[in-house]
């Protein structure tokens, strides 16, 4: 096959956690027999030192080309303390998310039992979680108008707004996700308060009869905020909002203990985006200490989901699993024992495939 | 001291755990040599059953003579999945806040010694923890115009709206506690994305230089979900807008282990409002078996609170602990001992005060 793929490296650490994937990416088309080809473009931070603005028209381009895109993180701290800042690179990414319809963001959660322990929870409530959030991506109060500030600047705005099309989109993507594993789905809302939670409630209780396999719960967000805590393992397919899916998501990651290696999709009709879960961590930039494997299974998600390659995506399940195994791992997880660099577990995960 | 305290019991359990609260605000006041008069008025479910208005005005009254209400809980599950339901519960515990100004909801998140094995997280992460959210509660996207369906009913919308007066006065109680506490507030919001946000931001940024004592840190929401399960103890005082609180205040109360104990305060100029933080626990309803030790804390804040009165609020601490330490304790935290009943709990607490 062949395929293209646009780098989006992004800030702080994007860019060293990128290549390793790109090492990957490459040996996995040798040994496969794929053409591979890559075409990197700035974002973020990254993007406005280099042009004036976190997502180019130029990107842009480079993503419409491409069959895939991966990403790696966006994020400046000399963006994130001034209220005032006429350019966030968040707006990139924002833009980015809309332009290339990416309306469903994809979170799977899951253990690495060699990891299980760094878990902030107990071993029994963590021990086999396995759920996966679809999390509205392109609209909600992200990007809905008006917003903004009155003339004085003494009042602040913002609009949620959801149709019925752009509901029922994500929450099929969700059943459908239901169906392959435990037929188990949950919408979360606040639907005792908001008129756009009430839709989303009408909306997937109309669906769901399309799906009768699949039992169908209603939950509220602030109990599920609980509930992700105290029971994990109830959890198997979660559809949300863009706001609540961001929140939630960023809860559910630190369940498993193994943060540092949990991927991302982010899927539209046209276009598909494939990224690590954290951020830029720009304490760590330049560095070559941040743990690449996120971004690594994040290119596994992107054989899977742009491609339709299972076997491509498990062998480099496989070779991650087994870099753990051996102990071939970065700093923040070798709890003691010998921590490699960022461009050393990459060069080993492509050697080992 | 003359008190008229106004109980609204509620739905599910609410009855039920007021009724224990009343005994012991009675034995303290018998003790100290208060006054203390009650008026009851239905709310809720309750209060729609009886008089098609969850927050009837013949309640809000009652509310308005007293110097305290002593809340219980709302909620019935027959209102909760309907999404066309034309009067749900929730409204009236909305009308309410909105209508007695009660703009800081006042959450505190501590741990018991003797429950704290029962909380889903180590026991490292969780010794300790000692902080408090001031919650902003009549403003936000819960009251903010316009919000509702397009002609169609195929869209849906809701405004978040916040004045820089709305955030500085919650701000501001935000500040004194943390004054009186750790010297330590964290502003959560969402400031690269929501303009509601950013003004939230500048607002504080505007007010920080009047408590020069205080550390002021500014983090975003998602942040805030995962730290608060990763290192809870990092935090001292939080200040959040009314939709950011409902999450995160619920995800907090998990953390310690003794949810059920969990008391909180509404406050505003004129009014002032104390409930448990749990629910109606509608499966419990009736079966006096219900924990009513979050009502009886809840009473122990508004000693503090509405009257000044701090040694009777110790009172109530200590026959409360007093009570874990005996085992006089319902079977949610029994632990495999003697249950006993709600109302053996509360005669129990009158008893020893
Ligand atoms: C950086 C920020 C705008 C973004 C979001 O809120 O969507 C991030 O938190 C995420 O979840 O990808
Ligand atoms: C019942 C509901 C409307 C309410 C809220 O969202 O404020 C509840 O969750 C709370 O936190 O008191």
């Amino acid at each position: 096959m062949e395929m293209k793929i646009a780098l989006l490296p992004g800030d702080g650490i994007g860019p060293e956690v990128i290549a390793q994937a790109v090492k990957v990416v490459k040996a996995v088309a040798e040994n496969f027999g794929h053409e591979v080809s890559f075409e990197e473009a700035p974002v973020g931070a990254a993007a406005i030192d280099l042009e004036g603005d976190p997502y180019p028209d130029s990107t842009h381009d480079v993503c419409l080309r491409a069959d895939a895109v991966l990403f790696g993180a966006i994020g400046d701290p000399k963006y994130d303390n001034d209220p005032k800042a006429k350019v966030r690179p968040e707006q990139g990414l924002l833009r980015m998310r809309q332009k290339l319809g990416l309306f469903a963001n994809v979170r799977p959660t899951f253990t690495f039992p060699s990891l299980i322990h760094k878990s902030p929870l107990k071993l029994e409530r963590v021990e086999g979680v396995d759920f996966v959030f679809f999390r509205e991506l392109t609209g909600g109060i992200y990007f809905g108008e008006p917003r903004g500030r009155n003339e004085q600047g003494t009042k602040a705005f913002d609009t949620n707004v959801y149709s019925k099309e752009e509901i029922a989109r994500l929450a099929r993507m969700g059943f459908e996700a239901a169906q392959k594993r435990r037929k188990h789905l949950t919408c979360v809302d606040k639907a005792n308060v908001l008129a756009t939670s009430r839709l989303w409630r009408e909306t997937v209780q109309e669906i769901a009869p399309e799906y009768p396999d699949v039992k169908v719960e209603y939950e509220f967000v602030d109990a599920v905020a609980m509930r992700l805590i105290q029971w994990p393992k109830a959890y198997d397919v979660l559809i949300t909002e863009n706001l609540f899916g961001d929140i939630l998501t960023d809860e559910a990651s630190v369940i498993s203990g193994s943060m540092g290696l949990m991927p991302s999709a982010s899927l539209g009709v046209e276009n598909k985006l494939f990224e690590p879960i954290h951020g830029s961590y720009p304490q760590a930039a330049g560095k070559d200490i941040a743990n690449p494997l996120a971004t690594v299974l994040s290119a596994a998600m992107m054989f899977e989901y742009a491609f339709g390659l299972k076997a491509e995506a498990e062998a480099i399940a496989a070779v991650v699993n087994a870099s753990l195994a051996a102990g071939v791992v970065t700093e923040d997880i070798a709890d003691g024992g010998k921590a490699y660099k960022t461009s050393e577990v990459g060069d080993w995960l492509a050697a080992n495939l």
